[in-house]
């Protein structure tokens, strides 16, 4: 505080005060107060030693699925920083159910964990349980699927982008008719997704047809999607499809060759995926990649840059992150 | 008890002197309480109370990583027998590390979880992190990965069989020079695996050679793994592959295609491999499919069985369960 207050021309008082957020401090005082202080990573001590003594030393990773391949990069991701700062990580899978989240919350509470690294459930729309424990003082860091009633850390990539680029690449291979193949849920996520497709559509005045939009299942059990595929592609036939969930590729492969579809020659595909396999299958899978490693260490040090006491205003931090498109055969012009 | 010492026709104090093993009753007597208590499903009481009293309704997943189909689809498998005992279930990812997995383990003597169901890591030797908590009565059950040394429940899959299977089919297709890829570490399994190849071999009067096994990285990054491959295909030239481990189908594919060899004509390939997308391969790649669900099934219901206070002699259950073989293009006979 006496450097802040040095640095700043004021007293100890005023900082201890604009800290507080006290009324007798004005607000663009405040304002400069707070800002130097995240610019010298002021860390107010007596805080900080309270909250390492009743430290568990552990943190929780809640995740709906864990047969995905963005997920455990972004475990990975996580736990390069996890170690460095000696504490475990706990993984808890809701499996994409509110019910199941909200329950998982409730044993949180108990101090059994210092931080929550989170991408929530797709049918989450009651979010006390989340607000309970911000309430008890366990800090929550968002990653990928957040939460955006929740005033916390949240670091995303760029889904208006990622669509967008996915789309203007079909249509750069010839593509007319691109379907776009969506998972329940998730509303703001599969907005900008939604608005990223309509976007490269209308640069080239082609027109926006809601019969091109479906939505499969977000369970990983694929039979089902396979048919709801199958039935879309025969009633709208479509040239190109984007299916914006990994275990999508499967299904949408899968459905192609029941059709007899040689892709890429009667159907071009782009999946969202992390998957190693993308590169051997049949044919090889044009994706779009999401930086899951890198969210997972950015979620993991910014939760950690709270819990040792340094000062951040986490409700402010909004991190997006960029996806790479990765080209391969399932996108080629067919000689 | 009472219904014990009438079905034997021996005195209540009989019975729970043979439970408590005293040394006041002969050892046929002792086996015949103890068998018959486990038919009856016999409950110790004031035991079950007292466990239920201190119960934190958590269980801890230990398994290596997390990127791999058989271990998701294992964790399902748990967790279909977790939600029905309304407990939670908290994974540890040990990355395959066993310095990870010694420090896990002292983190969980503290009453965090009441027992626990665990893959051990590769270089786990030392087990004294594994007895010190069996010592402070937490339960473990193992599941594919077992420490044969530590007596308690152990679930596998049948590794002989499987790779003789996986050996005779390839010898079926008309492959001669047939090499076995395995990963660093687990002994016993590589063991198995090892002589059912070599079984496979000798009916048919082909020389067991060692020149064709070779050992990869148990890390996912394949990178290493695949100059490694394309090193030992230089080298021997094999006509057949058989891959003990999932991570290894990507690299196996990636350094036959760098060396121009096409599979199944120049080479065919078998994995062990849960992957759903092995169907949509390039070509589609005959695996060894493994029942992980229900080796993570079994392996919660022997472990809930005994957190209810049922009897059950835990180093006694030795389950095997048995792989599948499921025939694809990659190992096709070549017009």
């Amino acid at each position: 505080m006496k450097t802040l207050a040095k640095v700043l021309n004021v007293s100890i008082a005023t900082i201890s005060k604009a800290l507080r957020d006290s009324h007798d401090i004005g607000d663009e005082t405040k304002q400069r107060v707070i800002e130097t202080a995240r610019l010298l990573h002021y860390v107010p001590n007596p805080y900080a030693s309270s909250l390492r003594k009743r430290s568990s030393n552990t943190i929780a990773i809640v995740i709906p699925e864990i047969a995905d391949s963005f997920f455990s990069q972004a475990i990975n991701g996580i736990e390069s920083i996890v170690d460095q700062e000696n504490y475990h990580a706990l993984i808890y899978l809701t499996h994409d159910s509110y019910e199941r989240e909200a329950k998982m919350f409730n044993d949180l509470t108990s101090g059994r964990v210092d931080g929550i690294l989170m991408s929530v459930a797709s049918n989450t729309k009651d979010i006390s349980h989340i607000q309970n424990l911000q309430q008890a003082g366990i800090p929550i860091v968002f990653f990928d699927r957040v939460c955006e009633d929740v005033p916390t850390a949240k670091i995303k990539t760029d889904d208006f982008n990622s669509a967008y680029v996915a789309t203007s690449h079909l249509l750069d291979q010839g593509c007319k008719n691109i379907s776009l193949v969506t998972i329940e849920g998730y509303p703001s996520i599969l907005y900008a997704r939604k608005e990223g497709y309509k976007k490269a559509l209308a640069e080239r005045g082609i027109k926006y047809d809601e019969q091109h939009e479906i939505s499969c299942s977000n369970k990983y059990t694929q039979e089902n999607n396979i048919a709801v595929l199958k039935d879309h592609i025969a009633k709208v036939k479509p040239d190109g499809i984007i299916a914006t969930v990994e275990h999508l590729a499967t299904s949408t492969y899968l459905a192609c060759e029941e059709m007899k579809l040689n892709i890429p020659q009667d159907i071009k595909v782009v999946c969202f995926t992390n998957q190693i396999t993308a590169a051997i299958l049949n044919p090889p899978l044009t994706t779009i990649l999401q930086p899951a490693y890198e969210m997972g260490r950015k979620a993991a040090e910014l939760l950690f840059w709270h819990l040792s006491g340094k000062f951040i205003q986490m409700e402010k931090e909004n991190i997006i992150l960029p996806s790479k498109l990765v080209v391969r055969d399932s996108t080629r012009i067919s000689d």
